[in-house]
């Protein structure tokens, strides 16, 4: 494409984590000083708000560096976000056809789109359409997913923050599991369909803090109940408060998930097979197993939205990438999503550049062999330390009244604004 | 009593927090300087520990600053807790002759139980069972819990911390909720058995962040599903993304813990009744009457344990009633329980004194009418502006290599140590 003037427009697709607003203020920031970019557009809620014409202007709301730095230490995805997936190519699909008469209403020449794996897919969707219809426009994706699963990347933006929650809340909880002397079982649930990356920060603590769950199960490895059992019993020999870290996605080997039958016929009140959740079924295994104290936790939501306890490393290198982003379009790239190179170990030292979006759309990438042990109930320490530097560094994060500040970004759409 | 020379020993019971290793830290701070205080001995597991000649000595391991104030921001109960509850009296009790018999040995003239409502009733018991004896003891109790429900005193150490931890995660899931435009309700299960005082945290970020829960419902109130329906219905008819608090102890008027029954007959692999908590209950009835998207969260123990995000507040006052206690005991007292009285509102302001242990022990503070409002789906304004300044302030958390540094007491009795 050639490098002409225009709009830039960003979206924010997938789910949320505590990161995607700092790559979102990176994008703003490096398209408030890029000269060949006039007006700076929110799509609220991605592609979905396209459709439907919901877009924000944000070189107003940024003016100032406070509000940008607020945006970067705030959860969840500030201009809202979408799960929706465009179509396969077709010159005359009536999605593609409005999409691009939105854009071009709106002279956008710049489109960055902040998201995991189906965005990514959104992202080479719409470089393609562009490009088959000679529509000048730098289409970019910027990858975040706690679940730290895209290919071509060393990692992803948001899952140094998770990664540091799930190993801080796992010190915490092993603290508090360790003051009885009654024989008990916590089991935590991390999250993590398919790749156990999640999981696996559960053994961070391990290598400064002296503490770390006794056995972490990851999706990558079929699980079985007899060797879960031989784990506890031996755990439960060492000592009596056991802690044990797994997947929600972990499946037996025939490919049921664990979370599926464990209640043993148990229905709800439509007749429908009740979903424990893994946690939950492996809490009753253990209990009817060995008949001693078990509980269950769930780090649910909060290991994605617990900004508070973001990562330094994370939050600093998410706003890089989307100036990256930026600077990466000002070139007359498309078709790309931002990527992370681990050049150095120790230091740890990132480099970023752009990579082809076919190499990262659609693609899952799940734990390495090496980062599992033998058994296939622990991490690696190799595996321990590609995750640490993720961890490390803390926020300056802003409290009022006790509680962290978050920025709203003021969502009403341009059309409205205009009637007024 | 006469005030004597001697031995102090501090034990730790109940449930653990974020706060009660601040209190250790104050009483231990507060016996250093003391000059009639020699050795400084800690139980290990409480009552259970002095029983088991489980005792630890402390002086030499916070010989230094920074090991105090690391234990001050260290979750859980370093000296490990019990639940064990003391007989009655009786003269000729062989626990109490046992307990004694090992007070003596070590030449205790202090003892300092930190620990919530049951602890304070082993306060009580052991000081009548001295004073009945003869036997020169001060015995102080200093009240923790996150369950802010003992009565005697403004607010418990260790509430202020779970509460900002409850009011912040609260912030940061309504942000994460509030992503999609697809209607979703989200069921957010708080501690509390008996009290609501937590899960009326949950309003906290009202006042000043702009978001609270729709609807927030607490035990001091029976739950009634018709109402609750009524309620998400018309959450649901404002904005698709409904976020609900509920207490772990909701109860119907007849007595039975919502969390009892809801799924309708559904039984365990032994043939119990499958309990599956209150959060997963209200789960599955909004699901049957809405047919939406359901989702519960359980803040489970990271609500007690998140020592990363105590309360400033919190974790001062704590330092300074551990302090508080040993002062009252110089003083010759016994039978005590250290309260605060909050003697300003603006600025918030409390006094720290001793109440009689039988003031405290074996009741439950709820929380009173004015703070809930008239539909019993909602705190009131007052009950934000009583909870607020309990969660202001923020620690100076150590960290390295991205994790809170925790200090870990060395509990080897003190029997290895002269054997060795």
């Amino acid at each position: 494409m050639n490098i002409i003037k225009g709009n830039a427009i960003i979206g924010q697709s997938g789910g949320p984590t505590a990161a995607i607003n700092a790559t979102l203020s990176g994008v703003i920031r490096g398209a408030m000083q890029a000269p060949q970019i006039d007006r700076i557009y929110g799509a609220v809620n991605g592609i979905e708000g396209i459709l439907a014409e919901r877009i924000t202007e944000l070189n107003g709301q940024f003016a100032d560096e406070a509000a940008l730095d607020a945006l970067a230490h705030t959860p969840a995805a500030a201009l809202g976000s979408c799960r929706k997936k465009l179509p396969a190519y077709a010159p005359d699909d009536p999605i593609y056809k409005k999409l691009f008469s939105i854009l071009e209403k709106y002279n956008i020449r710049y489109f960055f789109y902040i998201g995991g794996n189906d965005s990514m897919d959104t992202v080479a969707k719409l470089s393609y359409y562009a490009q088959m219809q000679g529509y000048d426009i730098s289409v970019i994706g910027v990858p975040k997913t706690i679940d730290n699963d895209v290919c071509g990347t060393d990692h992803t933006p948001g899952y140094g923050s998770a990664a540091k929650y799930i190993a801080a809340t796992m010190q915490e909880i092993i603290r508090d599991c360790a003051v009885y002397t009654v024989p008990a079982v916590t089991i935590v649930e991390i999250m993590g369909r398919d790749a156990g990356w999640l999981t696996a920060a559960a053994a961070v603590p391990k290598k400064y803090c002296g503490v770390a769950p006794d056995y972490i199960y990851l999706p990558e490895r079929p699980f079985d109940y007899q060797s879960f059992f031989s784990d506890v019993e031996a755990a439960l020999k060492r000592h009596p408060n056991v802690v044990i870290a797994v997947s929600e996605g972990l499946r037996h080997a025939d490919g049921h998930y664990v979370g599926e039958n464990s209640q043993s016929g148990a229905v709800d009140i439509f007749g429908h097979a009740y979903l424990s959740g893994t946690g939950r079924s492996l809490e009753a295994a253990v209990k009817q197993q060995f008949g001693c104290k078990v509980r269950s936790v769930e780090l649910n939501i909060m290991q994605r939205c617990a900004s508070h306890l973001a990562s330094g490393t994370d939050i600093a290198e998410s706003i890089r990438v989307g100036q990256a982003a930026v600077a990466c379009a000002l070139e007359g790239k498309t078709a790309k999503m931002m990527a992370f190179a681990r050049v150095s170990d120790d230091p740890y030292a990132v480099e970023i550049s752009e990579i082809d979006i076919t190499t990262a759309a659609n693609h899952v990438r799940a734990v390495p062999d090496a980062f599992i042990n033998d058994a296939g109930n622990h991490v690696t320490d190799a595996c321990i330390d590609y995750i640490l530097p993720l961890c490390e560094g803390e926020i300056a994060m802003r409290y009022e009244h006790g509680l962290p500040v978050h920025f709203v970004i003021d969502k009403t759409p341009v059309t409205e604004k205009t009637k007024a």
